[in-house]
């Protein structure tokens, strides 16, 4: 087992990555802080590891609230049936959150921490590749509105973070391309070394390794905590996490939630960073095949699916948490592994770049 | 004008306090961070002070949503129709919300700036007496749920709050006096030479007397924000502050939201508290007569209405924020001014208070 440090001075929190994890109650044990415990999932990850984690919390009483799976599901009125469980529970502010699941689950269960009561503790077991990646570190928390994604939510570190691997044995091969999409982008953002140990070892991340997956999750948790624990609050450098973001964020509001994964949506709008970059002339046409070349290899799309349009993307981005007086903010890059937030580049280069993303 | 400052670290803000003070631009002008301003009132308050709050904010790009008005309308139903219009309205992370209105607005506007784009800034213009001496100082936002009071929300600090002591000339009288609770509560809690002050110019009050209202009001949110200084959190001493109001909240959520006023539950339950510290033998009969009489004349009520029972209340105060552990945690009295936090005492004492209390 290897153990990470989130460094956010007295929300500091460790993340511990390893095989078999869900069976090993010493870890998250020290960790509640009461006698309640309420464990949130859904329908799809319930039957697959519930069991497990009312073991794990065997010496806590453990209640369970079960969501519907999927995206569209990430809203104000599903939120509120966490809250009618932790009422019905007479859970109070002591009751430790436990998010069973993936990335949607991590996002609903940290933000129902977070107000519930004005604010209670939470575990994080995300069983994505995604959610292990990404969403379980840096305590972004928030449901979406039909209007934008992630639109409302709070900042709330969890308590702890235990990442079970084992639990990706049990992932549809669609959903660990999608978390490999997260993976790449560390590799783009600022680790170049990382980046070429993804393309060499495409094949045994696919084929659920052992070694090659528990590595690529924790140098992407420590990519991702390292800049979170320099900008917790994203006012500058964390903005670098978003590549691939604006673009895929519009593209799955666009569609509709839930009709493209996140980390598709994330992977085609990589892509789109990079051909924009080279429009603007920062990176060669190299650094563009490459980006795409490992997506694919990833099984990702890498072109706009049809189904949203140009005109409807640039509407979208409008209302994204990245505009700033008008100006829509983007990540985009001066090589692999060199992105950079950028908010002054000509308007017809990025409508261009839309419209060349079919 | 007077000013007052809450003393919170990097997240200190001042509170000013004095007549004709929605005309006074140069007030609120440093506390709007960018262009884009978001009113938040309801129809009561917009026709008689949206136009001079516009007016307030005319150097910025000020748009306006109009709730309807009631402790009833304080959920994430109608929390949500003030993101709706944020997003239609295409307002980014550098927004100002300002809730104009009474303690509900306020409440629903700090919680909606403490989780729109996970967090942006918001100015308190409290128009009620109730929400000027105690929703506006300390940050606490939030909505109901069906099952208890509060039970949704964050802590977070306004930029500034502007007490236009003015606005009270159009409050209702019945209004006022549920204001007035919240002041008397103050004397209760720790300040007995305010008490007496109050005991002695209850008709000023009533007759909204210029310096008699400003001195209250002023009063009230100093001895506020010493406390919320001392506790931002609510870990300790901050719950002193709840004096009355677990009893008050029963009382409000059995009835139905908005049949009885906040300020009139919690005068009750100030009573309640009395009487229940006089049969703890902790004060004797004229500290409970005391209280009773400074309400009265104020033209509170101070007994438990018809429509909610002994038993009820108990259940709603199973699910109270001030419960840790099963137990319910009060506050009560050892004499005028001497409050404290209990948690131990005969079950039975407490039963027989409710039952007395009708």
């Amino acid at each position: 087992m290897k153990t990470l440090t989130v460094d956010l001075g007295d929300r500091s929190y460790p993340i511990f990555i390893g095989q078999d994890l869900l069976a090993q109650k010493q870890l998250v044990t020290p960790y509640v802080k009461a006698k309640q415990v309420m464990i949130v999932t859904n329908e799809t990850i319930a039957p697959l590891y519930l069991e497990k984690t009312l073991a794990l919390f065997s010496d806590f009483q453990a209640e369970q609230v079960i969501l519907p799976d999927g995206e569209e599901y990430k809203n104000l009125t599903i939120l509120n049936t966490i809250f009618d469980e932790l009422l019905t529970q007479r859970c109070d502010r002591q009751v430790t959150l436990v998010a069973l699941g993936g990335g949607v689950i991590g996002d609903m269960t940290g933000f129902a921490a977070a107000c519930y009561q004005r604010g209670v503790p939470f575990i994080q077991i995300p069983t994505t590749l995604l959610s292990q990646v990404d969403s379980s570190v840096g305590g972004k928390t928030g449901v979406n509105h039909p209007q934008g994604k992630n639109m409302i939510g709070a900042f709330h570190q969890p308590q702890c973070v235990l990442i079970d691997t084992d639990t990706l044995n049990t992932l549809e091969p669609r959903q660990l391309s999608a978390g490999l999409a997260e993976v790449v982008k560390y590799g783009l953002i600022n680790d170049v070394a990382f980046f070429e140990w993804l393309e060499q070892n495409t094949e045994r991340l696919l084929n659920l390794e052992p070694e090659a997956i528990a590595y690529a999750v924790e140098r992407s948790c420590a990519d991702k905590a390292n800049v979170v624990a320099q900008d917790e609050k994203e006012k500058g450098m964390r903005a670098l996490l978003n590549l691939g973001h604006t673009f895929g964020h519009t593209i799955e509001a666009g569609m509709g939630y839930g009709q493209v994964l996140h980390g598709e949506a994330v992977a085609i709008g990589m892509v789109l960073a990079a051909k924009m970059s080279h429009s603007l002339g920062w990176v060669n046409s190299e650094c563009v095949e490459r980006t795409e070349a490992i997506l694919q290899a990833m099984h990702l799309p890498t072109k706009i699916p049809q189904g949203v349009t140009p005109d409807q993307m640039l509407e979208l981005m409008q209302v994204d948490k990245k505009v700033q007086a008008g100006k829509i903010r983007l990540i985009l890059m001066k090589g692999i592994g060199q992105s950079l937030v950028v908010d002054d580049y000509p308007a017809d280069i990025l409508k261009q770049t839309l419209e060349n993303g079919f």
